[in-house]
């Protein structure tokens, strides 16, 4: 048996999210596919998560095992040879019988990218949120750093969110501007489901002065996700990096 | 009589180039329908110049009359309803019927993007050329210095360039490394055709060791196009800015 870990990038704008599902096609199906081509058996893969429709990955972690003992390079060149121009293998490396790309993370990493023209970009479409209002960075900056440290995430999550504990530990939580670009980089122990994007929708109304800096700490204190922002839209979100 | 210059963002992966075309859709068609739909009768437009299928523009400018006076925001926000996620109005302004913009631009600058990750980017693949070859960034920096100032730049434009002369000032050429992406911004007062391309072709050679780091001066006094190096693919190239 060959325990083998995938890092994938991904452009989600095609796809109905990194799950596989009965309506639409899921960017896990087509990896899946792509694996069964080229190992002749059918292959069933683990993620780090998952990402909503028209999330993108820079570094998604997925890994499976096999009994057909390939070398490392197959599953890199070869299968990017397989897969379409909007999925890519970056590094396929050995991995234990026991690693598990979830279970095992320490770790991640999302960026979430705001476009602040006044109109929208052709170029940034499918990989920003368009916002035409003015943004108080620095406001967003300071609200951002509250979310550092442990806290219970229970307001900043979706409702469809069924993990068992809401307790997160935030790395660190940075808010960069880039030209027209601002660029939200989030580190952190673990997300719930939607938690990046609510977190995302709650400081952009922050930046709007549509909400007081000091709100977040209430909104963990509280715990009540009726009080916290709307969910950003999912195409600005992408996975940058897993770590174990 | 209502003369407008309109800048113009397009996303050119889809598109045949700017220039309208019997074989294929041309960014100009698509704008010049938008237009005919908004003011209800046909429009001629002129642009700074063309762009090969493939290429993006941040900032394409482009000109035209009309008998309809509108306010300029019809020309912004309308028109952005009626053009596809591939292309935006980013700015509308009236302007002197004097106003050509080809012959009254001072100045152009593109910005060529280059991609060297080890493996093909899903999320840069139409943005950028990748190049798997380490590249030598120092050289590459001394060597587009050299284009800097006025010189002939007969040896670096395509074949089927009919310019009545091949004399264009660089005012400067930067190489800036930005992770994985490498980014070439030149600007100069004109470009001859595919005089962009032509020129990052040869100094990707520079960097790759396969030509002299002094070779660019060489160059520029011979004038032969077949010494200078391949002309790099349209997808990198952007057109990000047009003075006047």
């Amino acid at each position: 048996m060959m325990y083998v870990r995938l890092i994938v990038e991904f452009d989600g704008t095609g796809y109905a999210g990194w799950q596989r599902q009965p309506n639409g096609l899921s960017i896990q199906q087509v990896i899946e596919e792509a694996l069964a081509k080229l190992l002749q058996s059918p292959v069933r893969t683990h993620s780090s998560g998952r990402t909503d429709a028209g999330v993108h990955a820079r570094g998604m972690v997925i890994g499976f095992s096999t009994h057909k003992s390939l070398p490392l390079s197959a599953f890199r060149e070869g299968l990017n040879r397989l897969l379409p121009p909007d999925i890519a293998v970056r590094e396929a490396n050995e991995v234990d019988a026991s690693f598990h790309p979830r279970f095992d993370a320490v770790g991640k990493w999302y960026r979430y990218a705001i476009y602040r023209g006044a109109t929208r970009s052709p170029l940034h479409r499918n990989f920003s949120w368009h916002l035409r209002s003015q943004l108080e960075v620095v406001s967003m900056q300071t609200a951002a750093a509250s979310f550092v440290g442990n806290h219970d995430f229970a307001a900043f999550r979706s409702s469809g969110c069924e993990a068992k504990t809401t307790q997160r530990e935030i790395f660190s939580f940075s808010v960069t501007e880039d030209g027209d670009l601002l660029y939200l980089d989030v580190r952190g122990n673990g997300f719930l489901k939607n938690m990046v994007r609510v977190m995302v929708g709650t400081l952009v109304e922050v930046g709007l002065k549509r909400r007081p800096v000091d709100d977040i700490s209430r909104l963990l204190q509280e715990g009540d996700r009726s009080r916290a922002g709307r969910t950003a839209p999912p195409h600005g979100l992408c996975l940058m990096e897993v770590w174990y």
